[in-house]
């Protein structure tokens, strides 16, 4: 009876774990959307709260930007430059105690502020999530393009 | 007395969780200058041998390789166009119980077998690590060229 007791134990534990993991992952889903709607609104500003205290922005065609006020001033260039309207695909997050990461890619259109110009857009994410403070915060991210070499 | 006991098993275990973690961040190191050994020798079969069971490679211009058959598909295409001479600088590992990430940047030269032309290479990189019967391996993988834009 108490081995049976103790299987019981484990076999609910393992259960509650699975909720706790889904409910991590539902949070990091609702982050990357955060991501996506500040992206498309061309605010830095609103982006930078979904960064960590000390983020790593890896933009393409750009040296590493490290720190909140070199990400931000990254973001505002590019927000100079191009005008996002981008989609993301969540295929796979992976939650621990005080990390997380995510792989997704992203399709859509950019638009060259300078001329009008449109041009697609189409990317491979890697993000890599902290726990700050009881919320989940991007705290490394690196793009790359998934469109052919021109 | 008994608290003193408990006090100091906890700082014990934490010195030694530090040493553990110490050991898994050399594993991991060992192993990204293993896949930077074996991208300039440009032997994609030894590169395989340090990806997990189910990997996923990101190379730019190109959509996710998805298992391991594409994941040597792809580098055996990319060593039918270039032979790489690059170093890699790793600035941070992270490692959980199943799971670790690195962000690292890597430098050097490209030549172009069909011509030999010779141009500079440098990238930032976020790698994703699985344990597997005990050793780490590559399981995600993402990289983005640092170049400015042509």
């Amino acid at each position: 009876m108490k081995i049976l007791t103790c299987l019981l134990s484990i076999v609910m534990l393992g259960g509650v774990s699975q909720v706790l993991a889904e409910i991590q992952s539902d949070k990091i889903e609702q982050l990357i959307s955060q991501y996506e709607a500040s992206l498309n609104k061309s605010d830095p500003h609103s982006i930078m709260t979904l960064y960590s205290k000390s983020p790593v922005f890896m933009p393409q065609h750009s040296k590493a930007q490290i720190g909140r006020p070199a990400v931000l001033a990254a973001y505002e260039h590019v927000f100079q430059k191009i005008d996002l309207d981008i989609k993301f695909t969540i295929y796979e997050i992976e939650t621990n105690d005080k990390s997380a990461w995510a792989r997704t890619s992203s399709v859509g259109r950019t638009t060259i502020l300078a001329n009008g110009m449109k041009i697609n857009e189409g990317n491979n994410e890697l993000f890599v999530f902290k726990k700050e403070d009881g919320d989940w915060k991007i705290h490394r991210y690196l793009f790359s393009t998934t469109t052919p070499r021109q």
